[in-house]
């Protein structure tokens, strides 16, 4: 049974009438409706333990603008925190996890997680967007990669250097693979779970790949992201096919080996070129992306010039899905959004008709 | 006429005994002897600008370890000082460039430089370092790239999402291109003078041409380089080559189009495979790298184990001087550092050996 929603249907490389379009962090701070709905909840995290505030900011984004598909409203270190870390959001500093994990006796104190009942809050979100949602548009599931995971947990937050992380890895791998096996095996419950409660496709983000050598990240990120690939339910309960978005930032020179994976899009930066990662994965899988964030502060034509860039670098086969090359930035004005998606469709769909 | 150094060698790609090794910020806060030195001096700013005490520093890691080349002590910011901006090193903080580049209007407030007068602390230096080295080792000298330097000064400083120095890129390209045409000018005189004063060989690190897509790596980082390279001096007042290294992070998806250009030597980060950085470019250059910074936290048998693979993976071809794909961090200890220099030479030797 073949999907009709754009996004599935060139998730899976079939044709579409346009080229589907989501955003990273669509549902975020540059809306001001976002950023009332956060103040209400208080802080972030309470935002996303909050089923009906994250139902609502996650529907915000789709209000506004013809996007192509939803985007769960979470954050991935969910994870850590139902495995027993303590998770703080301080104002304008990022994430603290506490106590930051340094040595195998630190690994003790994690546990495995039940999703149903330690993840709760985001399972009852899933139901009541796909509820809120109503068909219109395909639900997006997402989870962090083990090994980015990982590096919040050793390091006990965002780093610069990822001295920590790396010095267990360089001097006690036991540990480390210790870490991301159980890593592994939560992430693949969890978005397991996920697809239980109604996503329709899932995006696992490795956003700190790239700071690996080649030989790490197929070590400590990718076989990783292989076991959890393996696991996944490849079929919702609907019947659909879920298609399984695989986005390593800075990680491009991997293109062919990520692409030999069983996941069926690749996300892209944007310090990737579109048409040379085409020619180099060419029909194994999807790609999702890739326009710099920082375009969106241009002027209305310098972005539609980009997004005819874009399109004709992917050219015609079918398999596109429009994206950023990364998350939207706070200080984007909602009005270059509605912009950038209205000049998708509208090119994209005039590009099929001069070639057909 | 030959070099004799086995770096000056190497960068030429021509046959030495050993592997040559200096390491990306080898003077520098992981060495006590340099924390007094800087401490005595008061702030960076003033350690670079006293030439005695910037000969000093520079001198330090070489009376520790057997390192194939000496690097000016300085800093990539002493060019926008020059040129009229406002510099401060805060503790902790990173740089601070006031007045920020906004506009057009901000630009006018830029003026040329005479590296002689304007910096002639850092050629009082280059002078110094000369004479107390004495012909034993080279001296390298170096400059920030145009982009790299145009980042901070757009910025006002540091910068995560680069969103000023992209809005203008994006905005007002050809305020851009005025801004990088004037550092340019000032990169090549600068490098000019540094020669001139007796630096054996020149980098340009470009710090941040990786957070740029693939054609505007080209058009805003790569062309400004170029120009520098057609103008710089190739051969020094005592009748030597002078070898270019460029250094750019995070490009590894240029590699082919870097060697094209005049530059003798490649850096390259740890994220770029170093055998297939060396199959890429062949024998149109040498290569500069590329351990991961982090395996000097590793137990010695871990740090030699990655000498033997980095230089394995390079091969018998001659033409690599090795590196850390990134500045040392200060958090290293010397003793590891120690047993990188000899693993480099013994290995490499050893190897050589084998060989013939």
């Amino acid at each position: 049974m073949q999907p009709t929603h754009s996004f599935l249907r060139a998730a899976l490389r079939l044709q579409t009438e346009s080229t589907p379009i989501w955003i990273m962090r669509q549902a975020g701070r540059y809306l001001p409706e976002y950023r009332k709905v956060r103040a209400r909840a208080g802080d972030f995290l309470s935002l996303c333990k909050n089923p009906d505030l994250a139902t609502e900011v996650t529907l915000q984004p789709l209000r506004r603008f013809d996007l192509d598909a939803a985007i769960l409203f979470s954050d991935i270190l969910v994870i850590p925190e139902a495995m027993g870390m303590n998770l703080r959001f301080l104002e304008g500093e990022g994430p603290l996890l506490e106590p930051a994990l340094r040595s195998t006796l630190d690994l003790d104190l994690l546990h495995p997680i039940d999703p149903e009942s330690h993840l709760d809050y985001v399972m009852k979100a899933v139901t009541s967007i796909r509820r809120e949602l109503d068909g219109r548009v395909p639900l997006i599931g997402f989870s962090g990669s083990p090994w980015t995971l990982a590096t919040y947990m050793v390091e006990g937050g965002s780093s610069k250097n990822f001295t920590f992380i790396k010095r267990m890895m360089y001097s006690d791998p036991k540990s480390m693979h210790r870490l991301l096996n159980l890593l592994s095996d939560c992430v693949a419950d969890y978005l397991n779970a996920q697809i239980q409660n109604g996503v329709q496709a899932v995006q696992i983000f490795d956003t700190w790949g790239g700071v690996l050598s080649p030989r790490d990240f197929l070590e400590f990120s990718l076989r990783p992201m292989q076991n959890i690939l393996e696991r996944l339910k490849t079929i919702g309960p609907d019947g659909q096919q879920i298609p399984v978005i695989l986005f390593a930032k800075g990680c491009a020179a991997h293109l062919e080996t990520m692409a030999a994976t069983a996941c069926q899009v690749l996300g892209l930066d944007w310090m990737t070129d579109l048409g040379q990662a085409r020619d180099r994965v060419g029909s194994r899988v999807a790609l999702q992306g890739n326009m710099d964030p920082a375009i969106l502060h241009a002027p209305p034509e310098r972005i539609q010039q980009e997004v005819r860039d874009l399109l004709a670098s992917f050219g015609p086969a079918p398999g596109h899905i429009f994206n950023l090359g990364h998350g939207i930035t706070p200080d984007v004005s909602p009005e270059k959004v509605a912009i950038l998606v209205e000049s998708v469709h509208n090119e994209s769909q005039r590009l099929r008709q001069e070639r057909s």
